[in-house]
């Protein structure tokens, strides 16, 4: 139940490897092979079909947490208190956050992540951030890959934590098992919640930083916006934590837990399944498409087309057709 | 210079309008119009390929003006009070703001854009929010739409407003002539909003609830993070405003202008067409691509070929292949 850490070697197919010692790298949890397939996913390379193709069989284990909410709300820090409340119980846990492509500013993201680096020694503990260039479709192709690396390592909980939330940001953490929102007094609270979409995406919701002023008026707000929701099996607990003293951390990872548990009983956690394995498939299926585009985003075809276009030569409907009839699609 | 109010009959091609008739009312600012073709943008309407090629003469000449920052900080209200100082210049405006698909959140958005009521009754203003679906790929397909419908219809400035902020969102205010990422003292801070990749992508830097403690700190964090960015010909001002008083709103306003002049000179503003027309034409032909899937997202052969990936019969990869042949696809 732990992370190995032998080393793999360079060049050649992948880090010198070939897909069976892939297969066997992430079964016996190579951190290092993981971290390596990791990096592929970023780089959208062309070898992750057969790669995910091979390591698929091992996956379908692990506990899908998803975690968003505005920045600034303590997702990061409650995410490493997360970890600890999980391997206090013994079980194995990957955090896998979602950064936007950001070059500038590797050095706020890394002090950021300092709280993680209390688990980086644990081989129980998997933390990895994904940057997601998104030619291929960003977010809604990168992380279906991602999370079928780390389930097929052996992961038994992933926690997927989104730094933005837009509308990418919510459909990937709604795909998860339990998707939980984080809130905090005054900032993110429940009118801003439910501009964000965040209202309709929650299995359970966290007000965090529950010492500040105003922590109980915004879970009160969050529970009658919850009242006027549509009445389902699951009713959305609303958990107080400040996530810097690990307060009311335990009490949230019940609550996953019990959403699993109601997930399990009604069928939802097949339902989330099918309906991840269906988005997974087309967004596979748009990005073979987008790639039989050619040259999009920076190719020269598209650059002249957008010419013809700015200078009302042709209209973008036009041009899509033009784009779509050089690289022989429908 | 002002939006009409003519009535448009019902039924028949479009609201009993044909496409003459339809861009004869564009061009009127027809304001009952304009917003029935927003609606056919949100209805991912087959309609909209004729209705873009044959309004498309009529656009190009709207400064949009792009405005994000993590719910919360303002931007409504900011985007209220730039409606005033531009109209004080006699200009027209127009205000797109995209929201997530929200049906229970009704209510909370009509309050929060209460203060746009203020220009409701004004002719030289358009206000209108726009739900994107994501059926045809979100945000990056419908906001050229809708950009170049308030474009043709005659806006001098077009203010586009996110409510989110995530990869879609950034990656839209980005292709704006004029990015401005708001922020506000204490949440969306410096720290936070690198991590959310906004320190990339703006032309112009708001501190809005500069009258809260912390806002001299936040405008400073932001100008050093800004140094440590590279140089370029265009150093982004950082504002500080308090919208709701009207405060610095016209010296944002007067950053805009300096900025577009910037553009001007520089040749950048046809970069950032060129750039924008190219986004739209990929949008719409990956949209094209993706209702040749056919039922993806809720078709039989998607739901099938998930049950064959969820019970491991299948892969992803395999599954994406069967779906693309069934399309006939490439």
């Amino acid at each position: 139940m732990s992370w190995g850490s032998g080393g793999a070697g360079r060049g050649g197919y992948h880090c010198g490897m070939d897909l069976d010692e892939i297969v066997g790298k992430v079964k016996a949890r190579d951190r290092r092979t993981v971290a390596r397939l990791i990096s592929l996913v970023e780089d959208e390379s062309p070898q992750l079909a057969e790669i995910v193709r091979a390591i698929g069989p091992l996956s379908g284990g692990a506990a899908i947490v998803g975690l968003t909410g505005a920045p600034g709300v303590g997702k990061s820090t409650l995410a490493a208190a997360l970890v600890s409340e999980i391997r206090a119980e013994g079980r194995t846990v990957s955090v896998l956050a979602i950064d936007p492509t950001s070059p500038f500013t590797g050095g706020a993201l890394l002090g950021d992540r300092l709280r993680m680096q209390d688990h980086a020694t644990d081989p129980g503990v998997f933390i990895r951030s994904m940057a997601t260039r998104g030619r291929l479709g960003g977010l809604a192709w990168a992380t279906p890959h991602a999370l079928r690396i780390l389930d097929a390592a052996g992961a038994d909980v992933i926690i997927l934590e989104t730094v933005g939330v837009g509308q990418a940001e919510v459909a990937v953490v709604h795909a998860a098992d339990t998707a939980v929102v984080v809130l905090a007094p005054g900032m993110g609270d429940a009118v801003q919640a439910s501009k964000a979409g965040l209202l309709e995406i929650g299995d359970v919701y966290v007000i965090n930083k529950a010492d500040r002023e105003g922590a109980r008026a915004a879970a009160r707000d969050i529970e009658q916006m919850l009242d006027l929701g549509a009445a389902g099996e699951w009713r959305p607990p609303v958990i107080e934590t400040v996530a810097e003293q690990g307060t009311g951390v335990g009490a949230l990872w019940q609550a996953i837990l019990r959403h699993r548990e109601h997930l399990g009983r009604s069928g939802g956690l097949r339902r989330r399944r099918l309906d991840r394995a269906g988005r997974e498939i087309s967004e596979i299926a748009v990005a073979s498409l987008r790639a039989s585009i050619g040259g999009v985003g920076d190719g020269a075809v598209l650059a002249g087309l957008a010419e013809e276009v700015v200078d009302r030569r042709l209209d973008p409907y036009a041009a899509a057709e033009k784009l779509l009839g050089r690289a022989g699609g429908p």
